[in-house]
């Protein structure tokens, strides 16, 4: 079995390791004390709207807010006695940084987290609340970038990247592997939003492992469709200047995520952002659950009558809006 | 058993009957293949803010997205064949509308619909989208009911009215029923909201019958706050100009919820609709559940302290909220 090396320097590079079932296995293990296992929801109205049967597996609902908190759980608590001990450390402005202070807080150690110094005040509240320390910096990926490696110099702790790393994406794959056990039918498609694909990649990879007669697909805004252009070519072309709601799709897929994605994702659906505002409102208004934009995108997908006949599961990936800040 | 008159003419006034436990029984199974047997939600968070452990039962997400689908329900399906073929009425701008008109297309009876011209359109699309005729009428108490007697004599359809029906608040025990049997541990207090009364009477016949070591508390806004008023003074006092955010409750107890809430519920708290937004605020950002203002009057009730260290459950009425014209 191939580990994913976590433990090892951040500067170890171009590793592609992708979790085998027994990595995602041993995640779902590992996490079980600390996350939820988050129910599964359905609605007359959007079968109807869509044509088929749809089952959202609701991680709005999961601890931290989001999925996220499963991938930072699995990565932290994977570590060593000695590697825990360093403390980890990201650079993010949104649900990683909480799900990665979270988990650990959970474990006792330290956290450091490089945040741009235009990050939403309740995702900063949130990361402070459980413990981190927060270095702020310019808001480039270049600054982040260099901010965290001063970080990781000073700290010695473990970087904990958001997805491009094989424990996080093996946490992440447990919402599928849960989804696909807490319903009685095989689904024909499973869909996840895409952003940097640590999501997708644990799906993906999950369905294969279990189930390779449902196909997955990922589901991406216009505005930030590296994903699709990229599975269209052939090779790896990185987001520039994304421009969508959905806040938590903006990064590009990582050379592993894409690796994952391109060998066991059969499309990417893309959506509009007045789409993904329509599924967000549908949602919020028929199911009563409150989604990130985010999660829309493939309820959109569905909404358009994509996967119309085809039994449909929907990774809903989180719930942590700003209500002073709604696009209706 | 008395069983209710729901089958005799609305003018056989005054009668207080309520519903037994073999009549809440028998609402249970007779609705069961009608509504949704919603989950109950939980919050470390709510738990640390309010102190103490509160079990939300999401009648949000039940059928027409609030708990008034159970009374209806049991009160069309009630009806013998006979007076069922005339059809049901009521007077409503309400979540009691879209309710019945939804029972009634179960049953496929026709059903009329009193509204005020000032009625929320959605509320109003969502009563015709079940098939409801809607007959339009001037937004005072006093046209609603003179409108209604002309529908009644007209068509010879049943009154179904929303809450002064034993029928009625038998069916919205049941969300108290399933509280208790769904979470394994008692409760020492059961909260519901309270407007005109049917579902805090519902909750109060069913757990005085089963489980008499548990009390119950009703939850009001300040600003429509007859039903404390009422026990304070020991008899019956209307409201009149009601002004508060939860526009569920703003309507006044009947003689026959008065006999119920009188003999079983402890105590009505009374909230400022400030805290109901705040409660609101925190349901939404923390629980990711998407409630009305009339739901929140519970919550704001745990969250001020008033039931810290014992153990509380809070039936969550629904979610039917205007995305468009929000507190926040």
């Amino acid at each position: 079995m191939t580990r994913s090396p976590v433990d090892e320097p951040a500067s170890v590079a171009a590793d592609l390791t992708l979790p085998t079932w027994s990595d995602m296995e041993a995640a779902a293990l590992r996490i079980e004390p600390h996350v939820l296992r988050t129910p599964l929801h359905r609605s007359r109205q959007l079968d109807e709207a869509s044509g088929t049967e749809i089952v959202l597996k609701c991680e709005n609902f999961q601890r931290v807010g989001a999925f996220k908190a499963r991938g930072a759980a699995n990565a932290v608590f994977s570590l060593t006695e000695s590697s825990a001990a360093r403390g980890v450390a990201c650079h993010s402005s949104g649900n990683h940084a909480a799900a990665l202070a979270w988990s650990a807080r959970r474990r006792g150690i330290p956290v450091w987290v490089v945040m741009p110094s235009n990050a939403p005040a309740a995702k900063r509240a949130a990361t402070l609340g459980y413990g981190a320390e927060i270095i702020d910096c310019e808001p480039t990926l270049a600054a982040r970038e260099a901010t965290l490696a001063e970080v990781l110099q000073r700290t010695g702790a473990v970087e904990i990247d958001p997805y491009d790393n094989a424990q996080i994406i093996a946490g992440a794959a447990t919402c599928a592997i849960e989804l696909m056990a807490d319903d009685p039918l095989p689904f024909d498609v499973v869909m996840a939003p895409v952003g940097g694909g640590g999501l997708l990649s644990g799906t993906a990879l999950a369905v294969a492992a279990t189930c390779p007669t449902t196909v997955v697909w990922g589901a991406e805004p216009l505005g930030a469709d590296d994903a699709a252009r990229s599975l269209a070519a052939g090779h790896l072309i990185a987001q520039t200047a994304p421009d969508t709601i959905a806040d938590g799709l903006l990064t590009s897929l990582s050379p592993r995520t894409y690796r994952a994605i391109s060998s066991h994702v059969e499309r990417i659906a893309t959506v509009t952002d007045d789409e993904i505002i329509e599924a967000m409102r549908f949602v919020w208004e028929r199911m009563k659950l409150v989604i990130e934009p985010s999660c829309a995108v493939p309820v959109a997908v569905a909404l358009r009558g994509e996967v119309a006949g085809r039994r449909c599961g929907i990774i809903i990936s989180g719930g942590n809006v700003d209500l002073a800040a709604l696009p209706f």
